[in-house]
């Protein structure tokens, strides 16, 4: 995951790979053709055409879909199509696209007032800088900026991206098409998914973002991507963009060891608990199974997650390693200037980072009790507004600012039909009975309490709270939201008594984590200037861990051998959709698609090698959570597909890349092109791109001038 | 699934797969090297001794481990490995090794009296003659005797068997090994199973089968197999010989269509049905669930292999393919003397044929309210007895001949560990519910004199039944089944009365399909006739579905490319072990074995195109059950392995052999060498069989002398 601005100094690796390009070409991520690569906040996109033509995932586009559905015409399954840019339909006043067109070092501005502090004077500082750095950039309007950290305080990076806000649907595949599989096919490859859909940004009159409007016009970017009309095959040099979200590549050792050894086996061990506390307490009640059936099956993707992630961390022997690699470096460090100073700051990370571990039960525990309830953590988020609204904005806490309001108005009113009593007071017995086991030194005097020090106790401020509070009521919920802070705080409803004091102990424990965040924001930058010095010593470049930043990652498109006689092949074809057709969702194949397939009816994007229409591809690009819609590019930068998935065992690749299990799975361009030419036929668009309209390989003969 | 005799008939196709010998030496199944294949009784297994030393697999051993296992020594755990003929020890009373020696065709002799005759008629005329050839094979002591049918009673043979009792266990690997994935990887390739286990068979001093005696010597077997030391890779010749138990792949279009479209999509719902039926019965009931666990297992296991059967089917096109075959045959036929009449005859198993349909889900529901019950099963079972024992054996129901009355009691005590009456109440709702739902000319007036015409009548009789009668009591269980028949039928409990009813209902059901598989019996021949000579007459073979008797399939190790990118290869490694090993029984690898692994101990066993040791291998044989514990051959006759497994893709088989998905799988001799020379060590057993010591590829240099 390189930035930009790195690939002229990896050159000759890119080269290996087999680009034919000039790695410089790519290194400024605010110039084309970078800036053809763009944000949707969470998903990555990239523009098409000189017209403003965005290509995502279908999946980073569903609520635009489902926004624009009606009893009549579900788009979700019959897809979207739009004739012309008239037809082109609001994607919801949320949709943006984001173009980068700065990317500034500002590392001595955003620390000059924390030198010399130390932890939570120290992360003030940065975040007070940081806060200052994003306003005055926000200041010209029509922009987003934020301020990014490379290398865990080492280095601070303004971004400023254009905020266009009128974005529209163009083109989406039904889907059954968009998201054939699923959640069943989620991670597992072989895939068949036609995950690709279409946006156009526009701008207004002036050229400048603008909220939607019909007197819009589209955006003219100064940067766009060409689809490849070439074949792929194994080994073919492939390279992706995007914005991933989050790694943890550049952690110590001991925090290796803490995540493979503590964090992800408790995480397993917790949420199977709570799954069967759910399950036990919605036992023979639909009402109620019904309510908590999301939650269920967020418990149960954090549960496969963290276990694909422990089996791939210890297949991987990730702490072992890592180990190793840290070994070498403090090995080699004395022989280096400021060795004593870098080896003192290390140590006093490493003391940081052992200190978080005797109280690691108990902020689990803490953070449960408000990320699994519904009501509980509506009165706490009421409690906490009362206070942060007597504040000016800016210092606010991150999620109480004037911006956030609308977010929690939506999960207070969520909460109704995500809530039964019973249920809520199974999950806060259970972590409640966790809770009572810690060490005396681990409890929170807070929780004590509130909900006594023993089970009966326990059960009975459960009944009490739970049979007494108003707060299961919509309006009241509402009613407080919009209520001044002391009415808020002189409620006398006992579960906003109850949020009252455990708010002590949330403000408490953050200030803990602040003060260690800053220590470790000072210390970390040590460690990491070891890691790369080391790394640099032996030849090698080191990237920063990800941060929603624009990456480039290069490499090919390769098999992959997961197990022992189990071999998979790097391309898919519509056979496989046949194969796995059955009928019922997320199996169920729309007659035209089968219709086509079965007329062998593929036209110039067929495979010449397997004679087929290929579909999905596998390569073993660089990749993670905010991925989601990377351009994936050939040699020459043209482009070749969508990356949309990745392998269940390349799930531990947020703490370790290896290489032998680590793959990305994109939607084959071809696939994209054959759907729009043979099976929902958008020919305008295809025109537009410059692609072939039959499928032929071919320029259109016809134009239609627009 | 050729017959020896077969095998030089289909010489240049053999030749072709790379077979080295004449195929006119495999063409006796009663003289060497065929001879040298045994059955067991429901597994194959083979001499590689002149001694007598059997090999098959673990799991057809079983028993003969559980038997011997002790508290302080139990061998399921630890395995066993006698060091001295003296160690070995009995494989339990009911063990067999059958060797045969007479395969006779005697078909005239089978149909003389039946000729001229009809439906239930025709089916007694040869059950009888059948019963007075076998009476009279075994007239001589130590021969068990069987006629089989060839072709659906084109053909009928006389089978004669050496029946050797006295069967001792002699190597048996843990169960850690020789059932490495189990239940689990069961039918799921890659496999890493050491699914192999010796036995010896032992007859009297005097050379005739002889009940177990200290006394008893060695069996000297007329042929044995030699163990190969080669190595093994894709695409080489492989042949195996067996005892498979049941195909169809003979059956008529109407009859695969049955299957596709009625049978498998019905037993799947029926199956899903009452599986939901027993859970709500045992729901919260921890004694129930487990009485009822092993019939959970069953009904589940029945659900998935059925789901599996149709998946293949559907996927292979079996039944258009049939249709296409039997049109083709059709259309033939005419140009055949005898036409007409062939026509006639097969017309007419068409009909009788069809006629089955019009009470397939009577036929389906009577036969599940017995064999989903414990006692309503018993009580029919104790009427049914009650029946048979008025008339001399040889004229009893099969099944209900004195042969059979220990299986019975068997049965009858174990009901007592596998009943719940509010489980067997609900099982019987549910079916009855279901045959109340037939059109009244299907339903049976017995089952509603019992229980009723609706549902409250149903309720009341079951709580009627089930709360008064005293078959839940053992003790009177096995008092009626050692009681006289008059007092059997004269039985007031209410149980025995409905079953006294129930079976009124049975015999006309029984006679019934009597009367239509004897009119099968007699009309199917003009359809395998027509069949064979179509097939004949473009140059092809055709072997008869299989029925327990000795056949050869020949073939490759091959690959299985079993979905859309794909793809399995043929061999698997001990890396694979390693990969699955948890700690956890099905994946507890031992730890000598994982010893033995690190280290790389593989010496001469080891592949020399994978650098390691190979633990199973693919090939394109064609087995079904029985195939279990079969010798794999190479292109001279050495054993180069034992079936034992074959992929969940290939279920579908027994109907139709599909080239694309059917496999079997089986363990590797060079990985039991392995196991034998470097991690369980039995120098003793390598020696006996000519193979190295050491693992090197060379003779012993010491030898016993044994």
């Amino acid at each position: 995951m390189w930035l930009p601005s790195q690939l002229p100094g990896i050159e000759e690796a890119m080269r290996g790979s087999g680009f034919q390009g000039d790695p410089k070409d790519l290194s400024d991520l605010s110039r084309p053709p970078m800036s053809a690569v763009v944000s949707l906040g969470g998903c990555t996109a990239s523009f098409v055409s000189p017209q403003g033509l965005v290509v995502t995932n279908h999946h980073c586009a569903h609520g635009a879909i489902q926004l624009n559905s009606t009893p009549e015409n579900n788009l979700i399954v019959n897809g979207f199509n739009a004739a012309t840019m008239a037809d082109e339909v609001s994607a919801g006043p949320g949709a943006r696209v984001l173009v980068t067109d700065r990317f500034e070092r500002i590392t001595e501005r955003i620390l000059a007032r924390a030198r010399g502090k130390t932890g939570r004077a120290y992360h003030d500082a940065v975040e007070a800088a940081s806060k200052a750095a994003v306003a005055e950039c926000e200041a010209e309007p029509g922009y987003r900026c934020s301020v990014v950290d490379m290398y865990y305080g080492t280095d601070f990076h303004l971004i400023r991206q254009l905020e266009i806000r009128d974005v529209r649907l163009v083109y989406a595949p039904p889907d059954a098409i968009g998201s054939y599989g699923d959640e069943i096919d989620n991670f597992m490859w072989p895939r068949h998914s036609g995950d690709f859909t279409f946006y156009r940004a526009y701008v207004g009159p002036d050229g400048r973002p603008a909220a939607y409007s019909p007197d819009n016009v589209p955006f003219r970017p100064a940067a766009w991507l060409t689809v490849s009309t070439e074949p792929l095959a194994e080994g073919d040099f492939a390279m992706l963009a995007g914005y991933p979200g989050r790694t943890f590549r550049h952690r110590t050792a001991a925090e290796f060891a803490d995540q493979v050894e503590w964090q992800l086996p408790s995480r397993v061990e917790l949420m199977s608990a709570l799954l069967a506390a759910v399950e036990r307490a919605t036992a023979g009640d639909a009402d109620a199974g019904v309510r908590y059936a999301a939650q269920v099956a967020s418990l149960k993707n954090t549960l496969k997650r963290a276990q694909g992630e422990l089996d791939g961390l210890r297949r991987s022997h990730a702490v072992a390693e890592r180990r190793t690699q840290e070994a070498a470096m403090l090995a080699w460090l004395p022989s280096q200037p400021d060795a004593a100073a870098i080896r003192a700051d290390i140590d006093a990370a490493a003391e940081v980072i052992a200190s978080a571990r005797g109280t690691r039960e108990r902020d689990q525990l803490f953070g449960l009790m408000q990320a699994q309830t519904q009501l509980l953590r509506g009165a706490m988020q009421l409690q906490r507004l009362a206070l942060e609204r007597g504040k000016p904005d800016a210092e606010r806490e991150a999620g109480y600012q004037l911006r956030d309001e609308a977010r929690i108005e939506a999960a207070l009113r969520q909460a109704q039909r995500r809530y039964a009593p019973a249920v809520e007071r199974a999950i806060l017995a259970e972590l409640l009975a966790r809770h009572r086991a810690l060490p005396a030194d681990q409890r929170v005097p807070e929780i004590e309490a509130v909900f006594g020090a023993d089970a009966a106790s326990a059960a009975a401020a459960l009944e009490a709270l739970y049979s007494t509070t108003a707060l299961a009521d919509e309006a009241e919920r509402l009613r407080l939201l919009a209520a001044a802070p002391p009415e808020v705080r002189a409620s006398t409803d006992p579960l906003m008594r109850a949020a009252a004091t455990l708010q002590q102990a949330a403000l408490r424990l953050e200030d803990e984590d602040k003060a260690r965040a800053g220590e470790l924001l000072r210390l970390r930058p040590a460690y990491m200037r070891g890691m790369i010095g080391h790394a640099r010593s032996e030849g090698r470049a080191v990237y920063p861990d990800a941060n929603s930043t624009l990456r480039v990652s290069h490499g090919r498109i390769e098999s992959l051998q997961p197990r022992d006689a189990v071999s998979y092949a790097p391309l898919t074809t519509v056979e496989g959709i046949v194969e796995k057709h059955t009928g019922v969702a997320p199996f169920d194949a729309p007659a035209p698609l089968l219709d086509a397939i079965a007329r062998r009816d593929f036209g110039a994007t067929v495979d010449p090698g397997l004679g087929t229409q290929t579909v999905n591809f596998l390569t073993n690009l660089d990749t993670t959570g905010g991925n989601s819609g990377s351009p994936v590019m050939d040699a020459r930068g043209r482009l070749i597909g969508l990356n949309f998935d990745s392998n269940w065992e390349a799930v531990s690749a947020s703490w370790k890349f290896d290489p032998r299990y680590k793959r990305a799975i994109h939607v084959d361009a071809r696939y994209m092109r054959w759907i729009m030419a043979r099976v929902y036929p958008a020919p305008q668009l295809l025109h537009e791109m410059g692609l072939p309209l039959d499928g032929a390989d071919r320029a259109p003969a016809e134009a239609d001038g627009r």
